[in-house]
């Protein structure tokens, strides 16, 4: 038996465009005498549908992309993801559903089980969870088709009471073909074949994972679709970040006898892995982002900071340097360096830069203001005019041209609250919004691997938002080598203040940048959607109350 | 048997705090000789605690409240909601729990079996269901303690395969105590008494139903606690919207024989009971998020529309009329009618007016841009600079003298996107982002019933941005009797474009809305947070894609 895994880029409820992928696939796979071919979790619809599941309209859509799709189904069999409707009463009105289709026909439909409801998953808010499960017959072997989830709970602390596989395994199936959407993180591709080999192990037969790839707002789906044998050894796999299309005889992967390729205890991640990941992956978002949305150019502030420099080399490896347009808005407190700085990165970067100095404008704020502020000194309140000047500016250009305005605000700087709500805060899509600052220096290294293209001395300078006179981040934040550690342990393995004095930071510290992070939810609720990098981003996986008392 | 219902507004996370409330209120109840004292459903942390949950420490933070409780039940029993630690290794880690304390000790504790996990809620996030249920036997009395949803599975179409009560009643209970936190929206409390009724009916016994009051960001709970008789008669009921504590016989509510008020059949809500109802909402919404951030007063832009009327009217009710500041920034479009009117509402309310025009930071804006910008005409664009330089303005008051920005928006403009991002969007809370431009009318009526607080001709003029010469919303916008009533059918109802054209619309209107509000939803990501006052907000309760194809 010939099965074919199409790991596909989908656009969420562009069912036309979904449909005559799939249906393309559909025909190159005949074409290849393929017996079976494997589409993801949801496919039809695109993941995560989010709330347009509650809408009957669009279920009906669902269910026409199903009929349609089974229409080319003559010669060879599909295993698509749907939704389908639940026909008890009782319960949710919604599975998450993978359709078997053979002979024009549906054949079996097999509803997942276990719907993950963390971090950036809300499935059961729409999802019955499957309480009865079946097997597939087909050329001769008999499939558990799963969905996801269903194999992740291979845990000593499982999340679930229930392990499908566990029951299914009972019907002696030959062979697991698991349908997935399981989002990128830079840790995840090693959680993810452990998962798969641990199954495989564990039933002893191999598992055919099928994974989305593609940007959905800020959920990146990085493909590493993959077959393994029943030793737990990886046979193939598919491309990252991008489609891709192949083929494998069934038997040849039951013979296989490959070994597993590491063990599976936690790995540190080396950064010659980490960062080149990081950054295929928010290339993959913002091209997407932009794509998808039907837009082409994009404009970034350009401040001759580290930030805005990694985020302009993102965008132009995404978009294309004809695409990206660079604007330096110095104030009186610019530093000369950083409108060189900004320069020459423009210049190396092949791209336009505008130049829009914001001292007029501000000073016509100050005038304006100055009946209410007469006296009082120079604080917080200046600068904030200054940046929101600029996200005037930005947006203006924005609205004129229509770009679409990229946000420079690193994951650190989120954190904290240090950044202006409706100034550096604006745009369409966080690029490095999940990435510390650290990180992004990290990024800004690989960026330059091959040649100079962030200039050395955007990357040695002390980081400043030059809003007032000699200011650096230093004076209001601590050093971002312990920011970065401390606010890793809160956000990411969140740990409490005890917990993370007893790592030997300072208690005092630790105090107040908790406190930080949790008084500055506010500004969060209004940032635009953040590329999601890391285990734990800022954005839907993450949900604090704003008004609250806790650490704060 | 004397049992205290005691509706109190807690602050997420302030354990001090809510520890304290609750110690003082179970010393009252010792005063009046109660027997038993009933707190809400995770009163000891705050509803909804999000994903604080989440972490270890302040699991132990609820555990230790808990203990600290307890150490006052001595000659008085005490129900009371936290979370509690799953002691089974499967499944997810906490129970939604509600602990019967009885001579200083923890004797019971009740997990919650229905986890509301649609619109605002995510239980399944944090919480395993309960699968196991038990009475509590007391002053010879046996209790059926359940937590909120537990009884709300009672509809012909049920969200849930189980009802614990029908497994508890097997125990014969003589009585049912619900603790609950159930948010409010303007047909909600018909709702909350249909279900406790249906309750008492079918099960035979008596309900004492326990609410939280006051607001939590951007949800709003109105109390309205209750007790009903065995045969669905409403014996009493607390104050809506404001702390309470009310002492019950218990051999008194088992004899009470009133009948049933109403019959179990949607009703239609009469204006006169909806806008009140909204007002206080909305007041209690301000007045808590202020006091519980810890802030007093708060700034708005005046623009001499209706939005901004109700919106100061509001604020002046929620702080008073010392804490409110309105600004009243005119441009060169703004007719003198609408600076008139703004300032007369302003002498109504009796609150400070700043007058800060913008034409000359316009200019500079202008002429900055105007090499990019060259002989192109005035569009969208120069409207946006109007707005985000008033958003600049205000929000330089605030940053200048600690005011907090309120936002002026109303649900039709978020909905079809008739809205300036980092303009007129700017605020730290949406007050009417919830109501609809038809309902911001009433809403004014209903300020006006006694005396005219809003000027006649604000209530009169037809609706304008003002941000260009002669601008009138009907210009962009369909007439907002339609549009709102469109956007419902959308929103609330959750109905698709074939069913609403079937309900009479024009074709061509409906799916021009329907693609306004699809697409339009980037703007409303970054939306400060929305008091809710209907079933369907815009915000955590309404989750939708911002990169989709689906009716866009």
């Amino acid at each position: 038996m010939k099965i074919a895994l199409a790991q596909l880029n989908y656009h969420i409820g562009n069912f036309e465009q979904n449909v005559s992928k799939i249906k393309a696939t559909i025909n190159k796979a005949k074409e290849a005498r393929v017996d079976l071919v494997v589409f993801a979790e949801l496919a039809v619809c695109g993941y995560p549908p989010r709330d347009f599941l509650e809408f009957n309209d669009f279920i009906k859509l669902c269910s026409d992309a199903i009929n349609s799709i089974a229409e080319e189904c003559n010669g060879i069999a599909v295993i698509v993801g749907s939704p389908s409707i639940n026909p008890k009463l009782e319960g949710k009105n919604l599975f998450n559903s993978a359709y078997f289709i053979a002979d024009k026909k549906v054949q079996v439909i097999c509803n997942k089980s276990l719907l993950p409801n963390y971090d950036v998953f809300d499935e059961y808010r729409y999802f019955e969870p499957a309480t009865s499960f079946n097997t597939i017959d087909f050329k001769g072997y008999r499939i558990a088709l799963t969905i996801c989830e269903d194999l992740w709970n291979v845990d000593d602390d499982p999340m679930y009471p229930v392990s499908p596989m566990n029951i299914i395994i009972k019907e002696q199936p030959e062979l697991i073909i698991n349908i997935a959407a399981s989002p990128f993180s830079y840790n995840h591709p090693e959680n993810r074949e452990n998962v798969l080999c641990k199954n495989a192990i564990k039933y002893k037969i191999p598992v055919f994972y099928l994974n989305h790839v593609g940007a959905q707002t800020e959920l990146l789906f990085d493909g590493g679709s993959m077959v393994i044998n029943n030793r737990g050894g990886v046979v193939d796999e598919l491309n990252y970040y991008e489609e891709d299309f192949r083929i494998y005889e069934a038997e040849d992967v039951l013979l296989n006898n490959t070994a597993p390729t590491h063990g599976f205890s936690p790995i540190a991640l080396s950064d010659n892995i980490k960062y080149p990941r990081i950054y295929q992956a928010l290339v993959m978002g913002i091209r997407d982002y932009f794509h998808k949305l039907g837009f082409r150019k994009a404009i970034i502030g350009s401040s001759g900071g580290i930030d805005s420099a990694v985020v302009l080399s993102l965008a132009v490896a995404a978009l294309g340097r004809e695409n990206v347009r660079a604007v330096l808005m110095p104030s009186i407190f610019s530093s000369d360096g950083s409108v060189d700085d900004a320069l020459i990165l423009g210049k190396n970067l092949g791209i336009a830069c505008d130049f829009i100095p914001i001292n007029s404008i501000y000073d016509a704020l100050v005038t304006s203001l100055h009946p209410f502020f007469g006296d009082m000194k120079f604080d917080l309140t200046e600068e904030n005019i200054q940046a929101r000047t600029r996200g005037t500016i930005l947006m203006a250009l924005s609205n004129k041209f229509g770009f679409i305005l990229l946000n420079t605000s690193n994951k650190s700087e989120l954190a904290v609250g240090y950044g202006t709500l409706y100034g550096d805060m604006c745009g369409g899509l966080s690029v490095i919004g999940d990435v510390y600052k650290t990180e992004v220096i990290q990024l800004a290294n690989y960026i330059n691997r091959s040649e100079e293209i962030i200039p050395q001395n955007i990357l040695t300078k002390p980081p400043s938002a030059e809003l007032r006179h000699d200011q650096k981040d230093s004076d209001s934040l601590p050093d971002y080598e312990v920011l970065d550690r401390i606010l890793f342990q809160y956000i990411e393995e969140r740990k409490g203040p005890k917990e993370i004095i007893a790592l030997g930071f300072e208690e005092e510290l630790v105090l107040r940048i908790l406190k930080m992070v949790n008084i500055n939810e506010y500004k969060r609720h209004q940032t635009p959607p953040i590329l999601r990098i890391s285990s734990k981003a800022f954005g839907t996986g993450r949900r604090l109350p704003i008004v609250a008392k806790y650490l704060s």
